[in-house]
């Protein structure tokens, strides 16, 4: 059934109010009177609604049934990554992300990041449509942030109120993932921060261990800067229970 | 440093002799005589080799060590996936499947492909050239096999030679993946089967019930056909030890 995030303010009695490019959507997609959609308030509860107007600016819906929905994961995971060279492996990042469950994607510099970080933030508009399409597609419950914290002191902010912190490394002594997912089975919140094309400068990891974050080999291969993070999300995300 | 796959033949007495494209990328890459590289034998041996000798057609380095490719998995896994439509997603499936650990991947037709199947032996060429590129970049010890089955029937052919099958159906009833996976820890062979756009048929479903495979959830979330293999693939290596 397709679906789409509306502000919960559009449905009222009833009755959801669809318009824009909402509205657009439904009808490039073609749906008609006595059609259904899930309507997602982007806060986890799902409305499936019966089509009862389809103009070209607004389309009504009659709320049929209320449910949580379902596909929300019970762990809140944020991917940090190195922002890679090039639009696509940016953006596959936050498709596939957003698909194997990702709460919040959000992009860095550190010291071997090829791409340039000049002015990211005028890409977060294209970045968060793209999540909302992915999100819509997947069937998630909420629409994940993306978001540019700028560089790598910024993403140890973020991940210190995290319940897990794993630190993808190449190099050096690292934990197993094995054992640091072994037991952390019932957390609620994490983060996995995963490095650009280079990877991380040796006192980067230093840095994440001095604040505490488990820095973590996945392995003998060498996966790529958009690879790693699906990877290591993959592997949380069927540890904690949500692949199943 | 940087990883080719040699022939075993062009290995002798302690010297390896790369020529064509292999003694191209070598120029490409622009390393000369006392450069390092690892030569891979694609069965799993490596031998780490510096440079004597960089001409147009030929180079030459000494056999320095021989050691056993680490970067190979412990259980040998082909990934079965219905025929996407476009090539983006079929070479994406084959560079992530390879950089994850596969060890073959094979493309088939079932019922709700939307991609043309017409002659898709005429890219198999290019499939096994972007598993072998793939498998320098991850630092594999094989360069994994690309091949194509035809329809379903014969996929089933490959998957009965394995320790396990995995089928992956978006509804009815299904086992969990944890509680497969979990009592096969200890597999020495996998095949994971996935669907193309549209999923598979509920007969399809019922077919690898029939001949013994798990028909397994990965979860609420919609994965695309392009994302199910990978992230089913990370969630394998990662509970045979793998990915540590």
């Amino acid at each position: 059934m397709p679906k789409f995030f509306i502000a919960g303010t559009n449905i009222r009695g009833g009755m959801a109010i669809m318009k824009g490019r909402d509205a657009e959507h439904v009808r490039v997609l073609r749906l008609r009177p006595g059609d259904d959609v899930i309507l997602c308030d982007g806060e986890g509860t799902d409305y499936k609604c019966h089509i009862v107007l389809a103009d070209r600016d607004e389309v009504q819906a009659e709320v049929v049934e209320i449910v949580p929905c379902k596909a929300e994961p019970s762990v809140s995971v944020t991917l940090l990554c190195g922002l890679p060279k090039g639009n696509e492996k940016t953006e596959y990042i936050i498709q596939k992300g957003v698909e194997a469950g990702a709460s919040e994607i959000c992009f860095f510099h550190s010291t071997y990041c090829v791409a340039k970080a000049d002015e990211p933030e005028k890409k977060l508009e294209r970045w968060q449509r793209i999540a909302e399409e992915a999100a819509k597609q997947s069937g998630r419950g909420i629409i994940p942030s993306v978001f540019w914290t700028g560089e790598l002191a910024d993403v140890f902010n973020v991940v210190l109120k995290k319940d897990l912190g794993l630190f993808m490394y190449e190099a050096g002594e690292r934990e197993s993932l094995n054992s640091v997912l072994e037991s952390s089975r019932s957390i609620r919140s994490a983060a996995i921060v995963t490095g650009p094309e280079g990877g991380f400068a040796p006192f980067e990891a230093d840095l994440a261990r001095a604040v505490g974050m488990h820095v973590c080999s996945m392995g003998e291969r060498i996966l790529r800067c958009e690879t790693a993070p699906i990877v290591a999300l993959s592997a949380l995300m069927y540890t904690t229970g949500n692949l199943s």
